[in-house]
Order: C-alpha cells, then structure tokens, then sequence
C-alpha cells in the first residue's frame, strides 16, 4: 500500500459512484456548515458595527435581524424552487446560463467562486477565533491553526465528500442540539425573569458610547450581519451529490438548514440583548466570541458549556466544507463549458473533483496566510459575492418562470407559476437591495478588492474558452482521415559509444525502417577527449555491424560520425534532423534515444539526463516531422504493480444501509 | 540572448579549449589565493590559541612559527618535484594512486574533497570577519555577506577559471604590494627603535595571563597555524590548468606563492610581538583581525590602511577561488576512474567541470549556513583534511622515488633521486609529525567530525565504482552485435477520441508496422459519461479509418474498446501489453503517444498531463518489450533556435594576448 493509499484511500472506480452519494442526513453536515457556522459570526459581525454604541447599541440588534430573517424566508422559499427546476448541480452558474445568458453565468460563476474561497477563509479563521476564544494560550498560534485545520478539511474531501460529511455529522447536531438547549434554556430565563435574566457567568462590561446611532450605522450593522445567510444556496449548487430521489432529499436538506439558522440568529439576537453581550476586539487578548459569552452566561463554564463551545468550534472550522463540496462541483460545470482548465471537470482517484478541491486549499491557504488568520479584515471581501450570486439567481428564475408563463397553458399550472415567479421577484428585488446597501456600506472598508477581482477573472474565463475553442478547431476532423501509403521514416540513432542498449535500438530501428543511420557524437565529454578515432570506428562498424546486418538480409544501417563542438548531443543531432528534412520534407525522421531506467531515486545522481534533455530539444524544436523514441533498458526487469490489476479484483462487498 | 548566457556567457566549443588556460601569472590569482590568503589566519589562528597567555604569549609566537616556516620550505620542495614528476594534474590523488594503490589514493582523494570545501567556508568566513573588523555595523550581516561572496566566486568560476582569475588578479597583486610595504616599513620601525616601535594606532591592550605557558599550549598553536601552510598543494593539483610549458609555469607559480607565504608569516609573526598585537574574540562587537591592528599600528588609519585592509580582505574572500579551480579538476579525476557520479568529468558550457563547482559552492554554502559564518568554530575541522593530503603525497612520492631507483642505472641520476628521495622523506616525516599533532591536539575540539567523515565518504567513493562496474558488465559487449530479421512490431495507441493528433499517430504507426491496435478508451472523465457508444464507435472506425485504410492499400488497424474504471488511462494500456506480450514474448511493442506540445507556460495549466504520465507508466513499468513513441503535435511550427546552429558561426576573432 502506497503512502498516498494511506492519506488518501485506495482509488475508487466508476462503479462505485451512486454509492457514494448523499442522503438528507449526511447532507446537512456536507453543505449546511457554512450556514449554521454563518449563525456564529453573522450576529457577531452586526454586533461589532454596534460595538461604537455602547451598551444602548444592544437594543438596535432587532432592527437589524428582522431583515436579516425576512431575507432569509425569501432566500428558502426560492431556492427551493430552483432546486426543482435545476436537479443536476444547478445553482446560480446554470441558472443564470439557461435564463440569462452567457456573460451573467460568468458573472455568477465568478462571484461564486471568489464566494466560496473567501468563505473557507472566513469560516476557518472564526472557528480558530473561537478556539483561542476558549484556551487563550493558543492565540499566538491563529496562523498555524487555520492552516492545519485547513489541510485536514482539504484531505477529508479529497477522500470523498461522502467520507468527509459522515466525519463531521457528530459534531454537527451536537452544535445544533447544544445551542438549542441554550437557547431554550436562555429564552426561558430571559422571558420568566421579565427580560432581565442574571448571567451565571456575567460577560465583560459593554464599553461606553463612543458615537451615536444612525441610520448609516445600521445599514452598516445589517450588510455585515447579511454574512449569516452565505451558504444558503449551497444546496441548489451541489443537488448533484445526493442520492435519488435527489430533489426530494434536497429539499428536506435545504428546510433542515433554513430552519436551523433561521432559530439560532433570532435566538442569539434575542439573548444578546437579554443578556447584555457585545462583540469584542478579535485583534486583541482575552476576546471572546459572543456564543462563547452567550453560552457562558446561561449554563455556566461546566461541562456543557465546553461541549457546546467544542462544538462550535468544530462547525465554524467546518463551515468550509461546504465551499469543499460545491466549489469543485461548480468548477466541473464551469470547466465542461471550456472557460476553466479542463482538469477541473477530471473525477479524481476518490471520485470526486480533486483539481478543485486541491485549487480551492491553496488560494484560501494563501489568503488565510496574508490575513494573518483573522476573520474581520475578511468579512468585507466576502458579502459581496455571496449576495451577487443571489441576486443572479435570482433574477434567472425570474427569467425561467416568465418563459414558463409564456408555453403554459392550463390555468392552474399558470397560477403556480405566477406565485414562484412572484416570491423570485421579491427574492430579486430584496437580495439586489441587499447588495447595493453591502456595497455602499462595506466599499471602502475592502470590498472594492472584490469588486475590482470579478473583472479580471471574468477575463481568464474568457481567455480559456478562446483557447480551447481555437484548439478545438485545429484539432477537429470530420469524416474520413486520409490515409496513405507512405515510406518508412529514417531513423536516427545517437550516441556517443555503442553497448547493448544501441544494439537494442539498433535492432528496434531495423524492425521498423530499412533507413537507418547511426550518428556518432565525437567530444562529448570535452576537449581532451581523442577524435581521431573516425578512422578505427568505420573499421568496427563494418565488422561489428554491416557484417551482421548483411548476414541477417537486412540493408546495412549507415554511420555518420560528428562533432559536438559545444559537448551537446542535441545541437548536432538537430542539425542533421534538420539537414535530412530538407532533402525529403515529407519524410517522418524517427530518432530514437536509448535510455538506461532508474527505479531509485540515487540512481539519478549516477545517470547523465542526456537522454531527457535530447527528447526535450527534439520534442521542442524537432517540428513536426520528428516522432521520439524511446527505449527503455532495465537493470532489472520491472515487476508488475499490483495497482495495475485493480480492475480484476473483485468488487468490495456493498455496505448494508449505504444505499 | 538567454539569462543563461547573460550570467555565465555564451558557450564554448572545444577549440577555445588551449586559449581558456593559465599562464604564472594568472596561475597566482587563481590558485594562490588559498596560501595567501592562510597568512591572514594561520598567525591569528596560532595567536588565538596564545591568548590564555595575556601579554607574555606574544613572545611565544617565533616558537611556533619557525617550524611552520620549515614545514613551508620542505613542502615547496617536494610539490616542486611532483609537478614535475606528475604534470597532469597531478595533486594528491593521482600521486597516491600511481605510488600507493587504490585505497590510499581514494583516502587523499576524500582528505582532499573535505579539505576544499572547508576551505571555502573558512575562506570566505575570513574574509568577512575581516570586513566586519573594517566596518563594524555589518557584524550582524556575516552571514549573508559569506553567502553573497560565495555567489559570486561561483559564478566567476562557471563563466571559466581564466576569467575568475584574471578579475582576481588586481586584488592579489595590490594586496602583495601593501603587505610587503608594511611589513617592510614596519621592521624597519622596529629594528631602528630597537624592538620597541611606537604604533601610530595603539592596538587595544593584550588580557591579562588566564594561563601558565606549557608544551601543549604550543603545540596547540602550532597545529591552528599550520592552517597557514593549506593551499600550497593546489598548484600541484592543477597543473593542468597551465598553458604550455605547463611545468615551467606550474614551478613558476609554487615558488611565488611560497616565496610571498614565507615572508607574510615571518614578517607578521616578528611585527606582532614587535607591536604587542594579539588576538581578539572573534564574536565580540569590535573584534579587529591581526591584519588589521598591524596595518594600523604601522601606517596609521589613513588611505593606506584602507587599501591594504581592502586588499586583504578581498583576498581572504577569494581564497576560496583556490578550491574552485582545484576541487572540480581534482573531482573529474576521480570521477573518470568510476569512483565519483560521471557528471563531475563532463566539461560544461564554459569548459570548466561545472558540477564540481555547483557541488562545491553547495556543500560550503551548507557548512557556512551551519556554522553561522564564523571561521573559528571551522578551523579545527579543516587542517587535519590538508596535512593528511600532504602525508600522502610525500609518501607516495617516496615509494616514486624508490620505484625510480630500482630502474635508474646511471650513477648521477640514482645520486639525484636519491636526493629527491630523501626530501621526500623528510616531508613525509614532518608533515606525519605535524598530522598527529594536528590530530591530538584539535580531536576534541572538532577534529573528531573530519576523521568521522572520512569513513562513510570513502564508502560512498566505493559503492559508486561498484555500480558503475556493475552497469558496464552488463552494458558491454564484444565483438559484432546480434542483428536477426524480426518481425515488425505491435503498435498500439491509446486515445479517448479521435482527433488530428490521433490521425497523425495512425498515419506513422501504419508507415512502421501492419500491426495497428487502436484502443479507445471510454470512461476516462468519471462516471456521468455515457459510455454505451460502443456500436457507434465502431460503426464510425469502420468508415472513417478502416475504409481510407483499405483505399491506400494498408492492412486495417484493429480497434479495441476498454474501460477504465479507474479513469487511469495507463492502467488498462498496461494490462494490454501485458496481454500481447504473454501471446508473443519475442514481439516489441510499440506504444504511441500523440502530445500537444507545449511552448507556454500557461499551456501546462489548460493540458491535462496525460502524455506525461502514461509515458512514464509505461517505461517504467512496461517492461523491456516495450517501446514508448512521442509524436509531436505543435499548435505553431517551432521556430529554429540560434543556438543550434553555433557551431557553423565563424570563430569568434581571437583575442589578442590572450595565447
């Protein structure tokens, strides 16, 4: 078993895909962590914008999480249409190519893909927030944290989505069972205790009042706060991955998350302000996050309090696995059209989309490494995208139900497309209101980076496809290929001194072409070297070769004996292949390049790499009259890797319940 | 114009080979440096040891000094006579394999390999710390100030070792002329104020005695001196180098270098106790080398302190040029007789061995990384190396000597090499002397890691030789080759769809054999893929290829439709030459790979690598019987590179002076 085996799992082959798929349950842990992680820094986010108010800004989170929560409504009921109507992988990329056309689906593509690696960023850099929220040793060690934990999420997903979703149930509805349990047990206080509920442990005091409230202020509040809602269109993105009935299983995953997060923010909000607890400065020591507050407050620092802050830990540093699931999904879509490198639509060994998700690890480690690990200079970066691809989405199920309403005909089927298009509508109109406040009121504060990013990746998009369509092109052949009798090639053998592995190509050569001509390099090895040996050569060629050669009725091979002024075998040899296609420009000339393998990596140091710099330069400069090849010979004869005969091994017994 | 080209310049042909030598004079700069360059820090090493002694120690010095030089005069002597007697690079080595046997050649030759690279290290190290005398504020830079140098003496030497010498030829002769000047101007000083001149710099005052002075004291302080002795071996080393009458030039160059060695020694070692000059703690803050405090106290600090300081330093640095020029030439030696990777005898771009000088700049890059950039921590490890090279080179030039003796009949030659005979011997005898004092004295204090080293270096030297013997034996052959009719072989190709690449593969598999298999291979992008398009597949082959096929008169290539459940496409191509070779294990076969060819780098992101790794599957795991074919496909014809056809430029006008 190979190390990779070990990291990676054995590679898995086609047959196994169905299996491998997502049922409702495993779902909400694949694509709901950005969501119900969203629960933890979306209030935190609006918090902060209040924190210049002091304690009295406590009382304005309502005013913010009304919106957030009506959005939220719009965003579920529509989403669950475009689920139903785009069953494979929809999402704002297919929904805006079918409905509005080619450059809105780049635009959405675009913003959904500079969504996704913001969110894996952000979502990692709050759960290590969290975590040194928890142990405050750790707070030097942000840095180091995200990116382990990012490398941890990037394996789980290159073993499969499957395997990474089942991983991280257990913490999932943990999280979702504690949090409900405090903010049951919170509301219940807060509502028995008139309002006014006593904090088992009490939170920091809320710092004076440093400005007063205004609307700007509250637009501010709201558009950071609008980060709780990423991850919501998740699952129309990737409905791909679930099992069949997929559309059904989608849709109760879509409810379970909508549901779930739609219960924490207005928990949160509510307890906040209950509980007298504001955000604090992440930058600084001592920070704490308002769940952790939160739930310090209402059950105490016993153990559930570390049970439910474990938990969310592991949700916030998991709420990347959402973007892990469908940025590679995307990505495929994407790539399949052309306008991405083709290798990001190749299955990998896992039977998932390994070239994204490997792509995805490294731009988000990147970042992560630029920020410094710390979420709030992100967050700025981040709404923007989310809320252009809603907004898309939007927009092209406005698109799609208006050219339903154009063939339908039946009355009824006309009155349930009138109320869809009419929820899309307000989806449209809400979440395009939504973006231009976030755009406003975060533009300057980083989300110009945003905004100045689409254009230019917008252009490589483009930029590829024209590649790939003019490739194509040349590439393209209809009908019949022309086919005809032509000679055979010369070819060429170099070296610079003959032993049995050019007399293997020697013989290889003759199987295939009467022309041979074998091309002595003289000097390689310098100037000291003896080159007046021409003389001596031709006599043992003679001997050595025509002799045998005549005798076996094969027409004699010639020899031609040159220099290499400069010691390279190169030069020389693509002078003659050059020489000889002038003379018959139709002529393919072969040049063979007997090669010595190496199975151990000291064997290298010991070899010359003359063979791999001579079929470089061929290959490079050759034209397109030159073909390369190559002979191998082995100290010992390869043994067979049992890789090799993995498709005859019998399929591994089908595991009970996974279908 | 290539970067390469700019930094190394252009290339050179073999018949430049005789212009690019040394004559004396250059022959100084560029294998003197090491000599010179020891008297900076063979007295201060020696001088460092008598520090314990406070004020008293200076007066100890001529004890130790007046062996040193006698050990100079015994050594210029007998390399004089090994010039003569060995004068092709001759050097430790090769006196050691001709006299002695293999086994203590290879031994001098690894105590030679060590002691080069721990020149450079200790050279440059000197040189900075000699600069950071000069200009204090850049002690906290040593350590890049020694790799910058190191840089820099490794790209002067791979441009070639003329042109490395004669940029270090100002240098030398100006930090000659200064030296001479002081020392002169200084023993005047002192011998007209009767041994107690007055220094215009006062250097700082000596410590007081920490330590009684005793025999082992000395002894130590003679084996760090000794270090001042290194280098006088390298122009035996390199007489190679030479132009001719490379004797003559090669005897004209030692006696230089040992004549400007003996008089810096003894000049600085009198002026040093003349001037109450001692040795100062190299990593303290306002450190002032030897050389420094005598030029000051001398002539003050005025321009000519600057000059002579400069000068001095940049010789300490270029010291190391010494290594440069002789480790490579001492490299290819060794490695022309198997016990060294090849690579280091083949002649690069500048017709220098540029693989010995990349290793050597990387291993004493590596050992000035490790040790920080302080000489003093390197010293120990270092003379052990070079005394042992000296030992055996006597030796081997007595078992010369006497071998010459059995065979000499005439009277006065046999009075002559027994003269010879005996130089030797007393050479043998003082450096064995001075070697295992060296050894005991210095064994703990590092020297220990040295004779650790030679084990496993000699080790390596051998199991080279024995792979390389081993290859040959089964590379070699005699006599004519074995040349019999064979059947053409099976060709196969491998594709996922048919295109002009593919077409193209066709056309040259159909001109070198009539055994075509095409195998198409289905499911390559995962599991989504339609793969019940067998019947058309061949509906379409049989119309599109096997009809133009019997048109040209050419037997149809098969097809063979495959899965690859593995979206591998090596995995069943594998099992398929597998296949064909267990029915006919006498048959080649040949595989053919169509790639687009890249010449942008950006093309490498929108290719899959599929060529690549099928290619490399196949040589590595194929098996004798197959052969790999590359077919080119180039979106642009490539364009002809200069440099390919250098060798039909007219020679460069010959420079004059330069023969």
């Amino acid at each position: 078993m190979s190390l990779l085996d070990l990291i990676l799992g054995r590679p898995l082959p086609n047959r196994e895909y169905q299996k491998r798929k997502l049922t409702a349950f495993e779902g909400v842990p694949a694509m709901g962590l950005d969501g119900l992680g969203s629960s933890a820094y979306g209030p935190e986010a609006a918090l902060t914008v209040l924190m210049p108010l002091g304690a009295a800004g406590l009382a304005y989170i309502a005013y913010v999480m009304w919106p957030i929560l009506g959005l939220l409504a719009v965003l579920f009921i529509s989403y669950w249409q475009t689920i139903r109507a785009y069953p494979n992988n929809g999402g704002a990329y297919i929904v805006a190519r079918e409905n509005l056309g080619t450059n809105p689906s780049l635009l959405a593509a675009t913003a959904l893909m500079i969504d996704y690696v913001l969110n894996v960023a952000v979502g990692i850099s709050a759960g290590v927030a969290a975590l040194t929220s928890a142990i405050p040793p750790l707070h030097p060690y942000t840095l180091p944290l995200c990116l382990g934990i990012l490398l941890t999420i990037t394996l789980a997903n290159l073993r499969g989505t499957g395997e990474a979703s089942r991983l991280w149930a257990v913490p999932t509805y943990l999280f979702v069972a504690s949090f409900f349990a405090i903010i049951g047990i919170g509301a219940y206080q807060a509502v028995t205790s008139g309002g006014h509920p006593q904090p088992l442990v009490p939170p920091p005091p809320l710092p004076d009042a440093a400005a007063a409230v205004s609307l700007w202020l509250l637009l501010r509040a709201f558009s950071a706060g609008c980060t709780a809602m990423t991850g919501v269109e998740a699952v129309s993105n990737g409905v791909g991955a679930f099992k069949e009935p997929r559309v059904d299983r989608g849709h109760r995953t879509l409810a379970a998350i909508c549901a779930i997060l739609g219960v924490l923010l207005a928990g949160i909000a509510y307890l906040a302000n209950a509980y007298h607890i504001g955000a604090m400065d992440q930058t600084q020591d001592g920070y704490q996050s308002i769940l952790s507050q939160l739930a310090g407050a209402v059950v105490g620092r016993g153990i559930f309090y570390y049970v439910a802050i474990g938990s969310a830990l592991c949700i916030l540093c998991l709420s990347a696995n959402t973007s892990f699931v469908d940025f590679p999904r995307m990505c495929r879509l994407v790539a399949k059209d052309d306008f991405l490198p083709r290798a990001f639509a190749t299955v990998g060994r896992r039977l998932v989309f390994s070239v994204g998700i490997v792509y995805l690890a490294i731009t988000s480690g990147f970042l992560l490494t630029i920020f410094g690990g710390i979420t709030d200079r992100l967050i700025p970066l981040f709404a923007i995208g989310a809320f252009l691809t809603f907004t898309l989405s939007q927009l092209g199920m406005v698109a799609h139900w208006r050219r339903e309403l154009r063939t339908a005909k039946d009355a009824r089927a006309r009155h349930k497309i009138r109320a869809s298009l009419a929820v899309n509508l307000i989806g449209t109109i809400t979440t395009g209101v939504a973006l231009a406040v976030i755009l406003v009121a975060k533009f300057m504060e980083g989300a110009w980076i945003t905004v100045l990013a689409i254009p230019p990746v917008l252009l490589l998009l483009k930029l590829t496809r024209r590649y790939y369509v003019a490739l194509d092109a040349r590439l393209r052949e209809d009908g019949p290929i022309s086919l005809r009798k032509a000679d055979p090639p010369l070819v060429m053998i170099a070296t610079e001194g003959w032993n049995r592995l050019t007399d293997r190509a020697l013989q290889f050569a003759l199987q295939i072409s009467p022309d041979v001509v074998a091309v002595h390099i003289c000097a390689m090895s310098g100037p000291d070297e003896d080159d007046s040996r021409e003389a001596e050569l031709r006599k043992q060629w003679s001997e050595d070769v025509e002799a045998p050669a005549r005798r076996a009725g094969l027409r004699s091979p010639q020899l031609v004996v040159v220099d290499a002024p400069y010691r390279r075998l190169h030069a020389p040899l693509l002078r003659l292949v050059r020489e000889a296609a002038k003379d018959r420009p139709d002529r393919v000339i072969a040049v063979l390049i007997p090669e010595v393998m190496k199975d151990r990596w000291w064997q290298h140091l010991l070899h010359s790499h003359r063979a791999w710099r001579v079929r470089h330069a061929l290959l490079r400069y050759g034209g397109s009259h030159v073909v390369v090849i190559e002979i191998p010979w082995y100290l010992d004869e390869p043994k067979v890797q049992p890789e090799f005969d993995q498709a005859k091994t019998p399929d591994p017994v089908a595991q009970p319940g996974e279908d």
